[in-house]
């Protein structure tokens, strides 16, 4: 497995892989592997020629209260793990080579990115578009994996990709739950054993959402009713959002036509933590 | 000469030629082509493999008073002058499969884009660096045309493909003159002999300052007291800016070291001209 952290070296690379007709699968990451990331490697292992992971803790997608600096770093323990996964190239750059002195240009996706993390986060979204489209056009992908536990993330990405006709796809692959159904996040390891103990409920709360959807109901206001109780039960969680959405659009839903998204956002302790799930109605 | 209109069509033939590791070359243009546009051609067509020149008048780039309705539009005469200049491809699409219905993204290059154009017309810029993206993403060029008449479009193009990794070259050239100094434009059909006359008071301020700078006069404030009255002289024109700029970041020089940009807006009746030279002190 190769390591490069040197952007135009990457780019250089990657030029030569698709002027000889080679496909390309890039997972974009910000490293700290969980079997979440590993997950989303095993599928883009199948996806193409060469698979690529990068690892770089962006920091404009950050705002200035936020854990950018004490957002958790392993590269060696990633290497390790990303060479088990049959990945073909680790891109790490440092982030002074990916924003130079001068750099002055930003992508914005205006509408999907409003709600949500979008509100608590306000400069979070434009800074993940800006580093996503740097991150293609370095590594050139045809196919990119990106994980459904940042759902809007996802759709965002998916909306820029479709805006700016970049020639890449954008597969989100589903998140990956411990045994208790607490969502992996390299953030996790912050949680104390009673703050982690307290974080279950936010996917026992969609559990719970996704069940009564399985039974027929189509109602926020009596889905919300059920499952807010359950949250409110618990002094260590603080709800940032529970919101009811379009899987594409991410407008909210009064009711529930066919399927819909449920996404969850909530501080425990300094700590936090966003879920979702696909709900159904039959 | 292939005509395309499709976007999808389009990339997807980019792709084969990049593919089989085909060199491309794009010149961006709005059409009504004059002889600055021609020159661009000529000089693309030793540049690579496909010469592509797309035609798009794009709406992102107007505002909501400037002149996207009555911006001139000839395509079967741009086409027969661009198979003349041995053009493989136009690439002329229409507005609304450039922007569908939900286009939300957008690309802002912030501190370039800030004079000059940029304060008379505020969301040009972002226009321009929005629509030249999704063309790049589209036609895949390694080297793209512009011309320099358009100068802090070109920077600012520079700045764009610099900060977000875009694997093209953005070649600038030299801006073409009428004989008697007045830089081609598009918009020039519109003015009326009178006008046309007025504009020439343009070009001859800016060569007046080429010839002092060549002469050894680094000074702004003395360049300006000296071209200055030529501007006012002519009741028909009214001057937006006049800029003494640094050649790369556009930032406003009090003196010239070596090189400099002068360059120029005014408005001759209802039409909106720009011009600019380069200063050379020996």
């Amino acid at each position: 497995m190769q390591i490069v952290t040197d952007p135009a070296a990457m780019q250089q690379l990657a030029l030569t892989w698709r002027a000889r007709g080679e496909r390309i699968v890039l997972v974009p990451t910000m490293g700290y592997f969980h079997a979440g990331h590993l997950s989303l490697m095993e599928y883009g292992r199948t996806q193409g020629d060469h698979l690529v992971v990068s690892i770089f803790v962006n920091p404009t997608q950050f705002g200035p209260q936020e854990d950018l600096d004490r957002y958790p770093r392993d590269l060696d323990r990633d290497c390790e793990l990303a060479a088990q996964q049959g990945v073909d190239l680790i891109f790490a750059p440092a982030a002074g080579q990916m924003y130079p002195p001068g750099y002055q240009t930003f992508v914005e996706v205006t509408e999907v990115t409003q709600g949500l993390c979008g509100v608590s986060r306000p400069t979070h979204f434009r800074g993940v578009a800006t580093v996503v489209l740097k991150l293609f056009n370095l590594v050139q992908p045809q196919v990119a994996v990106f994980g459904e536990k940042d759902y809007q993330q996802l759709i965002t990405i998916q909306r820029l990709v479709a805006d700016l006709n970049v020639p890449v796809a954008v597969v989100g692959r589903p998140l990956v739950r411990e045994a208790d159904g607490l969502a992996l996040s390299s953030r996790n390891v912050y949680l104390s054993p009673a703050e982690r103990q307290a974080a279950l409920k936010l996917s026992q709360a969609l559990f719970r959402a996704r069940d009564l959807a399985a039974q027929g109901e189509r109602s926020r206001e009596r889905l919300f009713a059920a499952i807010t109780p359950l949250l409110q039960s618990e002094p260590r969680l603080r709800l940032d959002y529970l919101n009811l959405l379009d899987n594409q659009t991410l407008a909210e839903l009064p009711t529930i036509q066919h399927t819909a998204r449920l996404a969850i956002a909530a501080y425990v302790g300094q700590i936090r933590l966003i879920d979702n799930i696909l709900l159904e109605v039959p």
